[in-house]
């Protein structure tokens, strides 16, 4: 595994003992890394065309990004700071709302699956599968049985995707509370942002130690060879952003993608280009 | 209507007395006319995310961009450098192959349907239900009366999307013969377009003349008031993703789309958010 940083160890998850407002492993502050994210950007979209020429071949090759935390963590301004660096044509973008009446009459992975990228493509989850054991926990959206089973469905699900061909990179931003508020005010300080306001999110608000607590036992839970974890400092906006797309671009550079050969006769082609009868 | 260039007037369409190669209406080159395209960036960028709020708080605005064009045309070069400039959160993308046997049970419009554009969000057709007057013509596979009916079908279907809140801009990418076989020699020549390269593409190019027979007569029965068409000459690589650009931009624009105003008390969700219990 590339990019150890914020690479979450095994075992038991404490996310107090994890900074929020730092950026580790960055010598620099916003100004800097906004530049080094943008610098990304070439690498990024040039390795993703490359992944979306094998796709077009015949390769079963794609990646599945997911990005899960609190209300304000940033999960948009990832896509549109770092996931929007690619071109558009390679991404598979799903925002999971609440479940319709017609998802919910399905098993909670229904959804999941008919999002998941086609080869070749970039698969981004904002929100994902893992409500089911967050909300789902903190909400008592299902019975303890249900929930406890989901963890076990969910590492089988993730590794079937990782057996054909999906590379799985799970993405906590970490917020602390105190951001989360000072965001939310914000948000009701600028016209610009009202429509990102729901006063719903001050009711789950309320629940900060319970989601914490959900968060780490679905993180220790799921924190598999396949499929790990990576806890994101996300106070910081531009760090945020500028992690997450080191992360991209590194697991990308290590599926290492090759332009596809010719299928085909080049000499073949280029005589029955150059030979053609007049078109007209 | 703004941006009346390039705008399809009423009547027979003469595809050969439109230019490929020129630049109307901008004073400039390449280098110019890139800078044009990123200066243009962060208005498109605002707009968008305007038009994609007001969709998320009720508003049934929608832009659908259907881009045609032959082989090489650079359908998309404009989804990498000019859609790639907004927010993808905000953008459905769908690039339309052969339908597959699925697609073939039902009526032509019925995959068109279900890749629309959700309430604030900008879709992008590669290709699209023309292809069904264009390819389905010239390779005849539907009968002559069929093909007739669709025009009338098409332009009803445009109507009933424009009637619900869709604002539709069609794109013609017009290239001439010649720069598609230059460009077709030219995927030959780097091995990082042998993907692009279809020995079918130098089948449907010897039908040169039928194609612009067919999309003649699908432009000049398809370019509604509702629903105009544009064409735009697309030798020209920056040209073609600069005009496209503004395009896109300038409807936007028209439909000034404003931030929606708070659904809640300002001061009531600040007073809880302030006056909040402790969190753990």
């Amino acid at each position: 595994m590339t990019s150890p940083l914020h690479r979450l160890p095994a075992g038991p998850v404490d996310l107090t003992a994890i900074e929020t407002d730092e950026a580790p492993g960055f010598d620099g502050g916003k100004k800097k890394g906004k530049a080094a994210l943008f610098a990304l950007g070439d690498d990024l979209s040039d390795l993703q065309e490359r992944l979306f020429a094998m796709g077009r071949s015949g390769s079963e090759r794609r990646v599945l990004l997911v990005l899960q935390g609190m209300d304000t963590s940033g999960k948009g301004g990832v896509l549109r700071h770092t996931v929007g660096l690619v071109d558009p044509q390679g991404l598979r973008i799903t925002s999971f709302k609440a479940p319709t009446d017609e998802e919910r009459e399905h098993d909670f992975l229904w959804r999941i699956r008919r999002a998941l990228p086609a080869a070749g493509c970039i698969g981004v989850f904002d929100r994902s599968h893992y409500e089911d054991v967050l909300i789902g926990r903190v909400r008592e959206l299902a019975s303890p049985e249900e929930i406890e089973e989901r963890y076990t469905q969910i590492n089988d699900f993730e590794r079937e995707l990782v057996d054909s061909g999906t590379t799985i990179l799970k993405c906590m931003l970490h917020i602390s509370a105190d951001e989360q508020k000072a965001r939310l005010l914000a948000r009701l300080g600028d016209e610009t942002k009202y429509w990102k306001y729901n006063p719903s999110d001050v009711d789950e608000r309320s629940q900060w130690p319970r989601y914490r607590e959900a968060y780490e036992i679905a993180l220790e839970r799921t924190n598999t060879e396949h499929a790990p974890w990576f806890v994101i400092p996300s106070d910081k906006k531009w760090y945020r952003n500028l992690i997450i797309g080191q992360l991209l671009h590194d697991t990308l550079k290590r599926l290492d993608p090759q332009w596809p050969e010719a299928d085909f006769d080049i000499e073949v082609e280029r005589q029955r280009l150059t030979d053609e009868a007049p078109l007209s």
